[in-house]
């Protein structure tokens, strides 16, 4: 099992090619939460994503007759740049092999990081599988996207990074995956300190509770959850090892927890994150866990890769999730002013009118009245509470679409 | 006219309330350029905005009887959270007039960060003439948004920590709205180091370019733009001059550019900016002033206050600038299988497909074909046009909607 000696001799190699990410105190989850909270913001890392670290690691260790042969790699996400980067930086030859429908942002990114991509196959484990054809065909090596010693040590310099600007730390706060993420941090943050290390799942692809309980990996049949990159079905071999060896607590969040938590520290703190990047935050907003007032609590955010298209809908569902928006639907007596009618009660509550589809076409509607559907701003559950009672009293049928 | 020592006993005052924001080299911009660019990410401000600087030197300067009476001012955006903040931190009282239809996010940041807030009028200039009634019915203090030598001076700091984070630097780029901003920041810079001060407006609320030419201030009849931030009519008295003496050039970027440019920041640098945070980063991207390969340039993104609604309509119109969401509608043949035809054409030329609207009702389509419209993610704009021909080679009609 590798040792704090492993991760500090990532850090120099791997100090040229990953950033020193910021440390960011966090004064407004610090108020809401009651503890003192940090943001590692590894959104920020080079790809955008940590993989980096791990894969420079790696790949920096090849023998010269490894390096000339090249790396090959299979990935629809972070670990896909993370590679292509880390190579080309090293001067090493890299292929990576991606499913046919990965998004067109991700694979553009990789081979702008001087990959060869392949596209092949309908998800991760097609495009897996190519890939292991190409290392046999091509004599490369395969680099793993977490469950190998010195993948794991390079995502530990993460650890590092956190001591060094937060000697304080009580409470380190990371999500799994694979696991590469939180077994390197928690080896360099339980060498160094007395902090715990808590483990965060999507609810969605919780494989570790389960494997914790019964002392041996369990792997899901199915996984679903929006934070894409930690949607695996178990996590490695090697990295179950070491979470059971030094990760203190594991628990999970739900899709909406991860929605709300995204789009708060977006409108917040600024910063974008991914799905996978929001869980430890969404776990600290939802305690999760538990913590005491003032505990000095570092959320390592990730990674920043998510597709402009999902983050709009991801907004509107975080948006949703705090009552922040509503869609409703009622009927209008098809008379003249009807229309205008609802519209001055909603100026009155002060809901603030997105957008209106007036439809008398509808087959579902009586011939004499019109549906209505309106996207609203409103200004929290008790506003959204409010607002349904006052139309309900004006003699409105209100159904609640989201 | 303020000078440097101004500005330095700002920074002093300020200490506190304002914190010192990073500067990040950025990988992405440099390399599309050819410039070393820095981005000053003011976006991570207290309040989301460089707003509280400015607030903060005015309001610690009030006397005694002043800080009692209380501040009092109209914005329907950053100055009111700046001054709500600035004001609770000294321990003085304020009152915010803000538009009835300001946005319920920025209201209730307002009060959150300890103000009173008062929603008058129809749009700013009603908020404002309200809050000067306020003034002299409660002879409050009215602390101006740019217009104010202190004010001026607060802004300037940011200046101070561009040159002391990137002492090379040759060309610093800032946005103007009214003016305090770039004013405060050319008093610093100019007075520090022989850097250039480049100013930029968005095309549609530019008044500098006409005013400097008339050698007097020109007020625009109306204002059209995405960056609300600067969507002034002119910039102040006292601000015009100092820009007139300091600011060595004022260029205008149209709202594509801005889009296109707000979303380049999101995707790359993971930082969240407002329209007018975007603004500099558009004129470098866009080539609105000439720069020489390898100079030295500091982006000031000084804000992140962006309605979440809004943003998601920004990320729409700045996907579609850069050729990577397209829209069209076509007809087909209302037939068995033709639009499992059409779909197959489209993955065949790897353009994924967001969303389909199959109208077989539209009164404007013949009684035997079908009206569709598709939402397609594509590569860039050199993808939309073969995806376009490729379309029209196989008998389809296109017509693009966005």
């Amino acid at each position: 099992m590798i040792t704090l000696a492993d991760v500090e001799a990532a850090r120099d190699r791997i100090r040229d090619v990953a950033r020193h990410t910021p440390l960011d105190h966090s004064h407004t989850f610090s108020e809401r939460t009651g503890a003192e909270v940090y943001l590692k913001l590894e959104n920020m890392q080079r790809t955008g994503a940590f993989k980096i670290r791990g894969a420079s690691n790696r790949i920096q260790q090849l023998r010269d007759e490894e390096r000339a042969a090249g790396v090959v790699t299979a990935s629809a996400g972070n670990h896909a740049q993370g590679v292509a980067l880390a190579a080309t930086r090293a001067g090493v030859p890299s292929t990576v092999v991606m499913p046919e429908y990965a998004p067109i942002s991700k694979i553009r990114a990789t081979e702008g990081y001087g990959a060869d991509v392949v596209l092949h196959g309908e998800d991760y484990d097609e495009a897996a599988a190519r890939a292991h054809e190409i290392e046999r065909e091509e004599g490369r090596t395969y680099v793993h996207a977490f469950d190998d010693p010195e993948v794991v040590a390079g995502q530990g310099t993460i650890g590092l990074e956190i001591v060094e600007d937060c000697p304080d730390v009580e409470t380190v706060v990371v999500p799994i995956g694979g696991g590469g993420l939180i077994s390197g941090i928690a080896t360099a943050v339980k060498a160094e300190t007395d902090a715990r290390v808590v483990g965060v799942q999507a609810e969605g692809a919780s494989s570790v509770v389960p494997s914790l309980a019964k002392g041996k990996r369990v792997e899901l049949d199915r996984v679903d959850t929006i934070a894409d990159g930690i949607a695996t079905r178990s996590v490695g071999e090697y990295t179950f090892e070491i979470i059971r060896e030094r990760v203190d607590e594991v628990v999970t969040v739900p899709d909406e927890a991860i929605a709300s938590a995204l789009v708060a520290v977006l409108e917040r703190s600024k910063a974008l994150v991914e799905g996978a990047g929001a869980v430890p935050l969404a776990a600290v907003l939802e305690r999760a866990f538990d913590y005491d007032d003032g505990e000095t609590i570092v959320v390592a955010l990730c990674g920043g890769n998510i597709d402009l298209n999902v983050l709009s809908t991801v907004i509107m569902r975080g948006l949703i999730e705090r009552g922040r928006y509503l869609r409703v639907r009622t009927v209008l007596k098809d008379r003249p002013g009807a229309l205008e009618r609802l519209i001055e009660i909603l100026a009155a509550e002060r809901a603030n009118i997105y957008a209106i589809q007036h439809d008398r076409t509808s087959k579902d509607v009586a011939l004499n009245a019109a549906d209505v559907e309106l996207d609203l701003e409103t200004r929290g559950h008790d506003h959204v509470a409010e607002l349904i009672a006052t139309l309900e009293s004006h003699g409105y049928e209100v159904e609640v679409l989201v």
